[in-house]
């Protein structure tokens, strides 16, 4: 069997899952890992080719991009060019369709495939969504997150001044409403009271239920686990009440990584484009063959 | 906007549930209905063609084949062979390969669409267990049913001697195990410890837990809800304890007919051949423009 050569772009915290994921499926070899720099290679990567530049990793179908979300369309742009199907976890929900039709350009251009937004949400949350609407075109879909950490949120906590480290926390409150509950690490001699005012103003919180709590050690209460309800009560034909729910518990970035290893193994089987996970056959994410997959999953 | 043209095959409980999911979607239109026999047509179909030959229809899309599970291929070699795609049911789960293998063919030598088991399960449920595998390739998912009515018990109990009316319960005990729970009206005279006997001996009950009950009325229990828990904790990457589960409680006729009705609209979508439910991109299930629907569900 021909393996897919696949490349890490980026090895951060999803970087580090998706080299792990890519190593656990039988029909991956990694090429290598891309980085800023080459100096300080951990020692997981020695035995992979390190570089600054895709050409030295030779062959490579394709690239991984474990880069923040806002680098996404700079590395999709230049490795479709390259000739090298993408696979990103783009999460600017509002972004989506703006980035798939610029990628999808470029792709079809080059004749290579870009999955994007390829994670949990957006991504297979995604796919439970539209399923549950063929279920039951009528109805509404709320999507519970947490508890676990909201990434931009806490960022936003740690651009205010006094902040020394942050984490804020996403508590499912139902309907699709949600408590944020900040943990906060303040500078010596910061106004504590000063950075909740602001926690609180912030476009990020202002409209949610908020608490801010002072703490030693930000660091002591990190913890990578996440979790989804999703529920549709909806209409089936002209038939109510129909129920449904989704639940996950989840080490985050690990599930991020390992979707992101499924798509990439869709894309050798894509037509040129672009695309977001309601648009692939579930089939092709999966390794093993047809048949086979039919008869153990239908 | 051009409707697609639909007709139902076949007018029992099916046949009537995907009638009214045909009537709510917005870009259907009934052609009308195949029945064996044009008599005593019900009210709610004399505003619609109703033959025994899909010729007297008119031109017709796709067809829903809205008949028992193993009349299922009969119908759709005629159909597909007419220039018609077609959508099924399907449910005996160990023969579906080999009929997609069969209609697959088919369906490429007229150039149409066949999409087959499109239903719960087979069908929702295994586009979810196709996606948790692609969320966690290695793990365990269990499929609990019910509580619900079990089509194919409850006619096995009726072929036994003596029983006038018959219901058989499929009651979830956790990690795909069942417990049985058949309600019994035997004829007047019968021996109810004899038919007690015969179901316990049975293949159909003879590994399950399973328990009978003599009843006055079966009628009078009969209710079409049903229920599915299908969870699965597996490992992404290398990360272990990855947790999903799955829940829904439904109108068993109603859920089957709506999926087959959106599986109809994604049949004009597909390339000549036959398709299971986890081949079909989630979002040619739906109605509606598709940045619209990326934007809304991604």
């Amino acid at each position: 069997m021909k393996k897919i050569r696949a490349a890490v772009v980026g090895y951060g915290n999803i970087g580090k899952y998706v080299l792990e994921a890519l190593q656990a499926a039988p029909d991956f070899e990694v090429a290598g890992v891309l980085r800023r720099s080459v100096q300080n290679t951990p020692e997981e990567l020695k035995k992979y080719p390190v570089a600054e530049k895709i050409e030295a990793l030779g062959a490579v179908d394709v690239a991984l991009l474990c880069v923040p979300t806002r680098s996404v369309e700079k590395y999709a742009t230049e490795l479709l060019g390259k000739g090298i199907h993408t696979v990103d976890s783009f999460d600017i929900h509002s972004q989506i369709t703006e980035l798939r039709e610029k990628l999808g350009n470029i792709a079809k251009r080059h004749g290579k495939v870009a999955v994007i937004s390829a994670g949990w949400d957006p991504g297979s949350d995604s796919v439970i969504r539209a399923l549950l609407e063929a279920c039951a075109p009528k109805g509404i879909t709320y999507t519970n997150f947490g508890p676990g950490m909201s990434m931009g949120h806490t960022v936003a906590v740690k651009a205010i001044a006094g902040v020394r480290a942050a984490l804020s926390m996403t508590i499912p409150a139902g309907t699709g409403i949600h408590r944020r509950m900040v943990y906060v690490e303040p500078e010596d001699g910061a106004d504590f009271q000063q950075i909740v005012r602001e926690i609180k103003n912030d476009p990020y919180f202002v409209h949610d239920e908020t608490h801010v709590f002072q703490v030693e050690s930000v660091d002591a209460l990190s913890d990578m686990g996440h979790g989804v309800n999703l529920s549709r009560k909806g209409v089936s034909g002209k038939t109510q009440n129909q129920l449904f729910e989704f639940n996950m518990q989840i080490n985050n970035p690990a599930l991020t990584a390992q979707i992101m290893v499924s798509c990439a193994r869709a894309s050798l089987l894509q037509a040129p484009g672009c695309y977001t996970l309601i648009e692939l056959p579930p089939i092709d994410l999966l390794y093993g063959r047809r048949e086979e997959l039919i008869r153990r999953l239908v």
